[in-house]
């Protein structure tokens, strides 16, 4: 069985990246030109894959834009799933959660139904509703554990709750198949989440709209593995341009942040 | 504007009934004799619900049975959330939370697509996670805050997270369309909670499969109001019978639990 690090590992030497695009969409921000059907929104996400799958390790589907259109807008992340290229990492973000037997539901959702590579899931309710996702060895969870909100210091940061899911899911990490979601946004707490997190790879949003810090992040965010991170951009890319030059565009900018990835990841590696 | 604690005041009031049936249904336990065929599916729910209705004030779509059959299990959904009468409260228990703009992508999806009355969202992520939820007056959301699950020791229970969380949606219910969902396998924690988050709806789970006390639950849940609790039950109800007299026996499942809570809360308005 090919495990998910060793699938994450692959991702990330075929395309030499941490980058994953999110695939963010809403039909009132699509580029002129682009029709706001079915098809106008299927043919611009699989051409934003298109411009950007050389630079791209992981591409990162949050449902909540999907099922915003009802049973169709699910027909149409399938069809943009269908030609992501096999190498590249498939991310079902739905940060779900739930009671055991609902949470294999969602599971078998995301995991068998949708054929996501990997999941972001909510710790909220604890062990038991997440143990269905665990319990695919070789799938990938990342538990949401500093998110790059506001909100984050509502119930994340006192206490520290943040470094009491690093703690557990270190623990509940037995096939090797769980992640973090640490947001960049708090580039001071990810040196203290990693030292009680140990080696697992970090899912980082907040970066580009969100005005997260890149270097700080990644330095701390290292964990001398290949697959330390994931930088997650949504916006920046898929909306680089709303006019006819779009799939350059976003193609540009994925390039870019890539290579600015890659220079910081240059300078962890020596 | 109908105010959602004036909608679920009319519910409770028609029905003269707290119960909430789950219409959590699997297609490998449907009854003798109906076929786990789109339309047998959706025959079944929609029989339970034509059996239950005169004894139920919500119905409650937990989404994970629904999503796991792809995009036509959300048209299932469809169909019988139509048949609801509109006196009884639609409860999407979907347990979202996402960043701002993925939540109000969630919210849309969840008040304005299917047209629930009231939804659940999950707390980790703070409060813009849910702030887009509470923007719509009209509509009930039902913040996690103990559940019903083992996996409620692991972050809910140490330091009392579920008490700041009840402190929290106090404080954030300023529309006066919050509520808390507190399960009835912890009732002797019910009592601080409800002391802390003031008059609000709770919403129960935990009874039937998992055993909760419900007495002891409901004394401690009562705020002085007709809306201070639903409890929920899904599989007693819709498993009441394998076979062909599957209608009868969920009906009175669904008859004696509501008499059973109605005693009680006989008692706690006396």
């Amino acid at each position: 069985m090919t495990t998910f690090y060793d699938k994450l590992t692959k991702a990330v030497k075929s395309r030499d990246s941490w980058l994953c695009v999110g695939l963010d969409f809403t039909r009132d921000r699509l580029p002129s030109g682009i029709t706001d059907s079915h098809l106008g929104c299927a043919n611009f996400l699989k051409n934003i894959v298109l411009a950007t799958q050389n630079y791209t390790a992981s591409y990162k589907f949050n449902l909540a834009y999907f099922e915003c259109l009802g049973p169709k807008g699910l027909h149409i992340m399938e069809e943009v799933l269908a030609i992501i290229p096999k190498d590249i990492i498939k991310l079902g973000d739905a940060k779900r959660a739930d009671v055991g037997h609902s949470a294999e539901k969602y599971a078998q959702t995301l995991f068998e139904y949708y054929g996501f590579d990997a999941v972001t899931v909510n710790p909220y309710m604890g062990y038991d509703a997440l143990a269905p996702f665990f319990a695919y060895a070789d799938k990938g969870v990342y538990v949401l554990c500093l998110t790059s909100n506001e909100g984050a210091e509502d119930f994340q940061i006192p206490h520290q709750l943040y470094l009491k899911v690093a703690r557990s899911v270190k623990k509940w990490n037995s096939r090797q198949n769980c992640g973090l979601v640490v947001g960049a946004t708090h580039p001071e707490y990810v040196k203290e989440i990693r030292e009680n997190s140990g080696p697992m790879p970090f899912l980082i949003p907040g970066v580009g709209a969100q005005g997260g810090d890149l270097a700080a992040t990644l330095q701390h965010a290292y964990d001398g593995t290949s697959i330390s991170g994931l930088v997650n951009a949504s916006r920046s890319i898929l909306y680089a341009s709303r006019d006819t030059d779009y799939e350059a565009k976003a193609s540009q900018a994925a390039y870019e942040l890539h290579m600015q990835i890659n220079e910081i990841r240059a300078t962890l590696q020596s």
